[in-house]
């Protein structure tokens, strides 16, 4: 059975930019889904924050195996219902891949606990992402490293818990570093951050850079687990000797 | 300068359960601050739910090094507001030390991105206290396990993130286990949760008890740290070449 | 493709004592094989001590996704190079599932650089294994908790770094607790040790106990990953502008 | 009572090139036993790959709260009784603070478990040392970052296993980036890996470095803990109801 994946973009910078809407006149979501969709194991579908519910529904989510989440300027515009709505069907074993500002979106930063704050600059610079964990399967097929010709920065400190596992460090043209690809879980769920993907260089188009987002699919969809059982529970043992 | 430190506590129990009362007349909170108060390494406040913004005001929060909190029935009591001015003290440096039910108030909870679930029994059962780490701070002058007579059960599967370090492993005499001591990192701050402190027992009369406390206290407050320099940012290196 | 497993197995007692020739009348080694060979998605075959170097030659090596390693009497016996190159394997990727004793194997043992010890006793006691990481794939399938009717207590503090991820906690009706699924990485490699298995029970006759050996193994199987480049490199950019 | 320092150094390129003995007079020994000396709260010796079981006998490690290693050229010409010797010191809590290429150091090696493998070129480059974990106490007192004007570079992949905290990362201006401090517990030990260091620039010189040195050793000096009992156990309970 494939994995249902459902890429989620917040849509803004297509409607309200002419070169971002001429990069990906499918949107950024569209973009994604069609290099995702080439592959016989996933079942893709879009959704954005126009869509009733921001097209997040329980449904929706019910039949969700990953989630890729791309967003920059409107994370605020998430409702708090459906944020807390795609917090729990992380805890239930969802995966969140959280693409380029993702990482500010409220669902990644009430999963995280921490700001997610970092350094940034608009100056279409040169990135070098450098495999930091060669054995990690979301690095399967990739060289080394790889380059992002221009891309906006993203420097350290990155405010972010500890990751299970750092997949990727990025060198800056300007001078900087940051931990492009991080590893989490929460409940069930487990959780990457990848740093590419501003909106105005094409990115997405990138072969290194699809194949981490695939991999990133791969990696992040449930498991079957073990019950678990909460709760008031009776003795297993006699108490009381 | 000693460490300040701010015992807080719902007080819910003490003014609705005689027992409790008869047992703490002066509150957990009192009883804390008794025995923390003892070294003069630290200076020792306590706040309630029902003071004014529950005693934990920005000029309290700005003067804490460790909170430490307990909490039980009245989570939910808490204002959404002053669990998040809590959050981000912790983030800042503050160190926060959950005591027993304390690992699902909100701020804790905030903290951890996860629903902090757990078993639970009410049975006045033994709990065998094992250290895990014995070369951690907090496990500072124990030995290598000791006993708790009377106490709630909790037993795992315990939906926290993975810890930094375990530091000690409960087990009960109904037949489950618990990770009893917890540590993380979000922002600058240390956060600790340690599960023993059921209302209904003298068990923050236990010198073990009180050392774990103590110890916590002393590892949570906040060291000096780097600066961090967050926001939009200059090249340090030449563009464009 | 079948992953390749080895079963390697000290096969010591099987030699020296009837009770365990007995239960394990093809050896601890046979047992697991004929248990794991049920499996479509598994090619396996064994090799033991008394095997020209131990069975683990450089090609059976080299053909070995994933090493099951139950030791407990001989860990000395084991040369230094069959231990120095199965070290070198699991950096390359091999996954190694170390049952039982096998966690003071030397080759579990230089990968973890501590000492691995714990306390021990043996009195047939009851084992309950609790589920600590119910989304964890080397738990697909468990109920919450599973029993070991009779079995040698291990107890904490088990001296080992503080795991990657901590799946299962055990109960010991003598009173002590362990970590008894505890994850590791290596280089390339995952490594996984489970405590129970001692030899003088039918232990590997347990269903929930052969599920999670079957899981290991599927979760220790390597993947592709990226290319990693090391030694002396040239610039990607120009130096002392 | 001050922290016992010793500060090892393989003393070999001071003898054989003349900038190096230039540089540091002293032997690199001397220079970071003279900017830690200066510290109150350090009482600090030297031990050189020369002096007879390289200076660290068994009184001189028990004497020993933080060992300082400088290493490059003669990893491998420290005997293995030493090394162990030196392992057995961390496990029982002595901090070990490996610097420059003390991370292919045989005590280091043997506590990671790993290759410890990395890209390198000596090109006189610029390194720019990135906090990218603000409150850590190895950090305390740092600016956001800090440049070191010429160095050796070291490139990622760094095969050691995820650290517990990584607290610098450095740019390089010839495209690389590297983890260049990171944490680690062995037994009751802590590690910490520095970077920087080569024998060719006056290094230690600089502020930034004695200050992150200086940090280190304050950090990993061992606490009391707990008792830890090993071995054969009775029970705490009553077996075989």
């Amino acid at each position: 059975m494939p994995i249902q994946v459902t890429v989620w973009n917040e849509n803004v910078h297509e409607q309200e930019r002419e070169a971002v809407a001429e990069l990906y006149p499918d949107g950024i979501h569209g973009a994604i889904a069609d290099f995702l969709g080439a592959f016989d194991e996933f079942s893709v579908r879009t959704a954005t924050l126009q869509d009733p519910e921001h097209g997040l529904t329980e449904s929706v989510l019910a039949e969700t195996d990953v989630l890729v989440w791309w967003s920059h300027a409107a994370n605020d515009a998430v409702a708090d219902e459906v944020a807390d709505r795609v917090v729990d069907r992380v805890h239930g074993g969802m995966g969140f891949i959280a693409l380029h500002s993702g990482k500010n979106s409220k669902p990644f930063s009430r999963l995280m606990g921490t700001t997610c704050n970092i350094k940034f600059r608009h100056a279409g610079e040169r990135e070098r992402v450098w495999v930091t964990d060669p054995g990690h399967p979301i690095a399967d097929g990739l060289p080394d490293h790889f380059e992002i010709p221009q891309t906006e920065m993203y420097g350290e400190p990155f405010d972010i818990p500890e990751p299970d596992r750092t997949v990727f460090v990025s060198w800056f043209e300007g001078g900087e570093v940051f931990r492009s690809g991080v590893c989490f879980r929460r409940g069930r769920g487990r959780l990457f951050a990848f740093r590419p993907g501003h909106e105005l260089y094409p990115i997405f188009e990138q072969d290194e850079v699809q194949r981490v987002v695939a991999n990133a699919v791969r990696w992040g969809a449930p498991n079957e687990g073990a019950v678990a059982e909460w709760g008031e529970s009776d003795p297993l043992e006699s108490i009381g000797e």
